[in-house]
């Protein structure tokens, strides 16, 4: 085998709950969990009783956006969209998105993340730069009134779901605020060719659920339930202004909602209900959403904040846990991107994985490793990310085939050139 | 010199600017900053344009309270506090916080904070833990109607306030509704005598809040004023439900006001208001709380949550900025605990440090560096943490004058004696 992890500790997400063993990798699976392995293989690693868990699946993002990290902050909403972000993003190119994904991979690897589902341009050249750093990601669809057609999704949707075997493509678009009631219909009409799941921004501000029930006389999730969208699945990004309709919607169709916390708060929209959500037993994943509107790729702060702030949205210490947290990070997101064979250790699954650090004085002491991971975790605590069983993170090194410092100085010429203009 | 630091950028938090030059260290102090020196030193340590930030100042922690980690979440704050703390932390000895202080003094100085303001028990054995360890430490007094005594408070006060330059120690008492009248007022008359500021639990909950006027009349604050403990200044812990007046008492009092968001949130007690602590220009400090209810001693989810929030609970992404919040959490915090001596890089100045790498990907592009810190920082980004000009953390190494296995050992066996019981 290729590489085989000795004295490790991992999570068994099936049971949420931490086993001792040696685990063999070979042709990006894990190939023998928990038990020795007589195996030679090629590369031995003493994990040292530190905890292997599956690679976080972020379920919502948009990775070029790190070129407006910090770029202007502490805005309202409104001036933050129309005067910093838009105008920007405009001037994007290909080759911007192609360098701009590539920093995030090396963000997202040192969370312990192991992919992404991405909504965002030029996905030609940010496809190159997944495969090219070895990462996974699942393209999401961003068509709306201003950019992309049905054409071209269409296109995408054929073309990235036979690219490589670390990408995918999800029909998708913008939200139901920037994208036309024919353009909606279209896409079902898609979503029934293929038999395919459909995914876009909902129910993120109040604003927008408000606006769309004063056009449609129904809020987004009722509009596209009725418009025939979510027929084979799919689901929203944020999913902060759900009725109890549009819950019920959800859990009948099947639906994922995917939540991002730190996007959420710091752009002032609210708190989704994370607790209807799991009584409701509909799928939860977690997105750390773009770097312009978060500002950080990480899945601690997210995990973390999605557990605290239902305790402040309820005025109770015990809402919502750690477990469901962590398995929302991991196996939720894996289900809402259609990645059947990531989200836990066992044998044929792909070897997506990170190396929580135990031996950091935030993991100490052991009184609950999971509790640890989602109240204490941080980046200081991945010591190796790996996708596929490619080790690309380790140490604080990245293994991605492109130098760091050129990817940064070609990403501050990205900002010269875009915020100058 | 002792120590000089070259290629370096460094935060001037008079200016809130961000400088380049080198800095030298001489007798735990800087001695020279920003201009190139011809000074031979015996280190010289290239910052290679990474940036140093003078040490936060954590102003409210327990430290030994790390035992607690992970122990007992989830739980509702009366069930968390009845069954979960105070029948453990009753079983404590002296020995075991002198282990539990030092595991703290690690996990804040992973997080670039270089001084803590702690009220806990056995005093003797925390300062021996802070002196040995080299990290700075300013106590409050721990008096309630159950443990210590006015007698006490006054031995602590006079001894550790000349026991080690690290070391100093406030007038304090846990919070007023585990405070006798009399007590506070035995407290008072100690502040009257020694000209000494008085800090407490302030207004943490509602029902802290809503008890205390059913059974005075009067707010914490008002009724801490009326009995004269504020005559010499000081402040409170957490200011979740401080009145217009307690405000205004705040104010006039020149008291400080400690935020404890993290905290805040995981007991679900609620968000301070600190867009009002701000425009009343009422000094404002950071602190962690203890382990048991944060779960990390992290000045960077502090930070990141007094800012954001602020935006949830006003609705507004504009509410609070970075920049106020990244210069509480150092100069406001070296002002509560009375540490002149601390908060700026200059010269004269205390030689309390960290180095921020500005190479992580979460630090680029470099927009603007102070967002970038608050938003979207972590502790991988500290690689030195460095108190009195002592180098305490490097690279992810303690030199503490401890071994971290044997402090895990211990603390894992505190654990497992306390639990057990």
């Amino acid at each position: 085998m290729e590489l085989k992890l000795i004295n490790a500790r991992y999570l068994d997400t099936d049971t949420m709950s931490i086993k001792s063993g040696d685990i063999g990798i070979d042709k990006g699976k894990f190939v023998s969990v928990g038990s020795a392995s007589d195996h030679e293989a090629d590369r031995v690693i003493d994990i040292k009783n530190n905890l292997v868990i599956p690679g976080f699946n972020d379920a919502h993002t948009h990775s070029p956006m790190v070129f407006l990290r910090s770029y202007a902050e502490d805005l309202p909403l409104d001036r933050w969209l129309n005067e910093a972000v838009f105008p920007h993003e405009a001037k994007l190119t290909a080759e911007d998105n192609y360098i701009l994904t590539q920093l995030a991979v090396c963000e997202y690897l040192s969370s312990g993340i192991t992919s992404c589902f991405d909504m965002y341009y030029f996905p030609d050249a940010m496809a190159k730069a997944f495969k090219e750093t070895g990462f996974r990601c699942v393209f999401c669809g961003a068509l709306n009134n201003f950019s992309e057609s049905l054409e071209k999704l269409e296109d995408y949707y054929i073309r990235f779901n036979s690219y490589d075997p670390l990408i995918s493509y999800k029909l998708g678009f913008h939200a139901e605020y920037t994208t036309s009631r024919e353009l909606m219909e279209g896409i079902a009409q898609l979503a029934h060719k293929y038999k395919a799941p459909v995914w876009c921004h909902n129910s993120e501000t109040f604003s927008e659920t408000k606006d769309c029930i004063g056009r449609y006389g129904m809020t987004p999730t009722e509009l596209m339930d009725s418009i025939g969208l979510f027929e084979y699945g799919g689901g929203g990004y944020h999913c902060v202004y759900l009725s109890e309709n549009d819950l019920d919607i959800f859990s009948r169709k099947g639906l994922t909602a995917v939540t991002n916390p730190a996007s959420n708060a710091k752009l002032a929209s609210g708190i989704a209900d994370l607790v209807k959500i799991s009584e409701k037993g509909i799928n939860l994943a977690v997105g750390t959403d773009g770097a312009a509107s978060n500002n950080a790729l990480d899945m601690f702060r997210e995990m973390y904040l999605a557990c605290v702030l239902q305790k402040l949205k309820y005025n109770d210490a015990s809402a919502m846990n750690a477990e469901y947290i962590l398995r929302a990070a991991i196996v939720g997101g894996a289900k809402a991107m259609g990645l059947e064979n990531c989200g836990n250790i066992s044998e044929g699954m792909n070897a997506d994985f990170a190396v929580i650090d135990m031996t950091r004085p935030n993991m100490q002491p052991e009184n609950n490793i999971i509790k640890n991971i989602v109240f204490s975790g941080s980046k200081e605590n991945v010591i190796m990310t790996a996708v596929g069983g490619r080790i690309l993170y380790e140490k604080g090194e990245f293994f991605i085939g492109e130098d760091l410092d050129y990817l940064y100085r070609k990403t501050s010429e990205i900002c010269e050139r875009i915020f100058s203009e």
